[in-house]
């Protein structure tokens, strides 16, 4: 007897899933471990597996199989039925894309992020248009192919693809409310925090020393070192698949937060993606919600636990242990002060919870307007530094801290920036719900615990996995829809309500 | 208009070749950076894309396109023939194991290893011998297909996967050679040697240090570091591609040559892959021709060049500037003493240029009794016991350091041992000509120059790359047929003549 279509389905994508983790495996190594000059072999092999990848998702054996098991889907569980569900999404995204159109958006991009280097380096947006142009191109025609099949607007069928389930209408509620606040919010904490600047913190911080800090922290909150990494690369960033989950970070030697708390926001994606059903683990359904649940989980434990008083109490004798360092300034309130300070500043990957998703928000409008046509590339330039006065009142005197800063777009990553400012959204209706359900949370995270955040985690986010929407895993962990008031609310207090009284005190 | 057919296939191949060097950096990746809990699922991904390929390269497409390419060869240059011959011989070898046995020898082997590794842990051979017997009767299904496809006798074929062309006719008439004068040359050279044994060299040395001096002496060889990286592992290897090549080493702090010297042998291993033709790297015919000639390439630059007075010369100033000792003991006469030194030892990847032989004519005679059925796994131990005392003259007191000492009948490579012995043979051949052409080849190598031979070795070896057989090759180099008689008189004159008038002097 020959197992059912539905069975036969989860070997398929069992397969997929093992090319999955060869692939995520082949770019850990291409940014952490692999010699400079051998860029175009790993292209090489990248393009091979990807296109393997596609060929067997696509297959006719695997539509056949799909349509098979639907009409025999009595009798499925509910974790089968959304996993041939999630199966299903994951084919027609792939099928909506023809390979011949993968394939130039792949020799485009990886062309447009070789010019994208260069182009910085050298401060010259002209050497990098020319390739944004053909990849702004080939990601319309995408959008254009993968909205018909979807049944979405274009740039929704390119939002899907990242975080499945968010739409535009999502974005503009959320993003309307935070352009109305945040502009007026961070000129009222700015005034506050320069009334009271923390003590400075100078020293040398050797990396090997960082590490070791960073290590015995991520060991208390669970991270897997058996079967899991920490290496440094340029920018920090998790891959892996959950049995073996690798995350990076930057040390600089004069500041002992930058990589700390970068290895801390990667953590909070590894322990998501480790915390997803184990059982399901090599089925689409066993997969993380997207990226914007992705940034809620890094965000989550960043900026609302790790720069967060109870957890400075736990961090600073910590510090004092690895650096030998004494004195006021390595007081908790003071390092809180630090970890907690709010700039205007160029560089999006630098910013702070309040200043942040004003970066985020340039980028929804031009990437947007690019894409419809409205802003054309060579104007790229102009509109972003535009952008930045008005919603920043800063203005950079190089693309190279302006248009060129992030990477995204040379390589055809077009949908990708809302998932950051809703990911910060979305940690604070979690948290919310999280600190009334566990109710000494900052005891517990003051002590170095993180049973009781992971274990609410675990229960309502990841181990849920993808069997349900975001936003009905929103709803049935806090009750209540997406929303970016909670997130206004969070940053007002944080901000200005506990720093005013501690300030008084 | 299309491509032709021959066109077709060097694009097939070319994927393949993309699959083969992604498998590569998963292996090398499971022995140098994966968390040790991950083996698991490392284990899926390696069988899902080695399944891929193998279905790949036996597709009807595959077969078909070789039939009409065939059928239009003229035309083609000597390359493109040599490379049609090459793909049909993968092929060929690929579709003659139906690949129901190829999972199910995967499967066997990698259960096998881990019980091969927990015998090992507590020198019990009955905890693997289950194990080793499923994996000798899988791989006699294997060779009984094999050489019925291939119209060789069963160990022929086996032997023919790691090195094409080689037969159990040459490995009979070099390994009769070898066992007729090796245990008496032995035997002289020990007894001459202990009238002077070398000064004992006495310290610690720090791997870090160690690392450093390898990587000095890599540089000057010519190992790109560019292209290619040096890392530390349980056991020396080389995976990689010709454009990313990875060697590994393992340094003992309590010895300054057991790293030095695996790191120089893989060292050897890849200068050969980085001087295969540039312009057929990602075809079959660019490929290396085979184990035999891989261990050649690794011993002649090892034992040939390394463990000679010329390189002591050059590297017994570069350890002084390494590691800042000095004294009698560190003299280039009594650092060659300790290179050349011969001991019966239980251990083959320890053993040295006299005694390797012999390790490896006790596992061919046992491998084929094995798959004959001669021998039963049951009696392998007592087999190898009473092997290594008729060949050696020791005997091993537990099975760890005995018939369990070698991860390969494990991992169901039978028929790769004998490469190793030939590799020493054809090392010789090779050198001998060699020498005859570079006529200042010491004085070079006295000042670390390595040009002259390796730019005789990517002439006449590396650059041939699978063009011609092992046998064409070799008779093109050196003008002579595969021989023992050079590699005895070598032996005989580097251990008995030389070290007698060094002695005398």
């Amino acid at each position: 007897m020959s197992a059912s279509p539905y069975k036969q389905l989860e070997q398929e994508f069992r397969r997929l899933h093992a090319f999955r983790g060869a692939l995520s495996l082949l770019r850990w190594d291409a940014a952490v471990m692999m010699p400079r000059g051998s860029a175009d072999v790993r292209g090489e092999q990248l393009a091979a597996l990807e296109t393997e990848y596609h060929a067997l998702l696509t297959s006719p054996r695997i539509t056949r199989l799909l349509d098979r098991a639907q009409a025999n889907a009595q009798g499925l569980s509910d974790w089968q039925v959304a996993n041939l569900r999630e199966m299903r999404r994951q084919r027609d995204h792939a099928i909506a894309t023809p390979v011949t159109l993968i394939s130039r958006l792949a020799r485009a991009t990886s062309r447009a992020e070789v010019q994208w280097l260069l182009a910085r380096q050298q401060g010259r947006f002209e050497v990098f248009a020319p390739n944004l142009e053909e990849v702004v191109n080939l990601v319309r025609d995408k959008a254009a192919l993968l909205g018909q099949a979807l049944n979405l607007s274009p740039y929704d069928a390119l939002v899907d693809e990242f975080s499945p389930g968010v739409t535009s209408a999502d974005i503009e509620a959320v993003f309307k409310a935070l352009s109305r606040r945040l502009p007026a919010l961070i000129r009222e904490v700015i005034a506050l925090q320069d009334t009271h600047p923390p003590l400075p913190l100078n020293g040398k911080f050797p990396p090997g020393k960082q590490r070791g800090l960073a290590v015995e922290i991520m060991k208390a909150i669970g991270f897997p070192f058996e079967r899991g990494r920490l290496d440094e690369s340029e920018h920090p960033f998790t891959e892996g698949v959950p049995g073996d989950i690798r995350v990076t970070t930057r040390f600089d030697s004069a500041d002992l937060f930058s990589g700390l708390l970068g290895a801390l926001h990667e953590t909070g994606h590894a322990m998501y993606d480790v915390g997803l059903p184990q059982e399901w683990r090599d089925q689409p359904v066993g997969r993380d919600r997207g990226m914007a649940l992705e940034e809620s989980q890094s965000l989550l434990l960043e900026m609302l636990v790790c720069r967060g008083r109870p957890f400075v109490r736990y961090l600073a004798p910590l510090i004092a242990k690895h650096f030998a360092v004494a004195g006021p300034e390595w007081d908790p309130e003071n390092v809180y002060g630090h970890l907690t300070r709010v700039r205007r500043g160029l560089i999006r990957v630098d910013a702070d919870e309040l200043t942040y998703p004003l970066h985020v928000l340039l980028r929804y409008d031009i990437e947007k307007q690019l894409l419809s046509g409205e802003l054309a590339v060579r104007d790229l330039p102009e509109a972003w530094n535009a952008g930045m006065e008005q919603r920043l009142g800063i203005r950079p005197q190089s693309d190279t801290d302006g248009c060129l800063q992030d990477i995204h777009w040379a390589v055809g990553s077009f949908g990708y920036f809302p998932s950051y400012a809703l990911g910060a959204v979305i940690a604070v209706q979690l948290y919310e719900s999280l600190r009334a359900d566990v109710t000494d949370l900052d005891s517990q995270i003051a002590r170095g615990e993180f049973a009781g955040l992971f274990g609410w985690l675990r229960k309502h986010v990841h181990g849920v996995g993808a069997r349900v929407s975001v936003h009905e895993l929103l709803r049935a962990a806090t009750g209540k829809p997406l929303s970016a008031a909670p997130f206004v609310r969070y940053l007002e207090s944080k901000y200005l309500e506990d720093a005013a009284s501690s300030a008084a005190a």
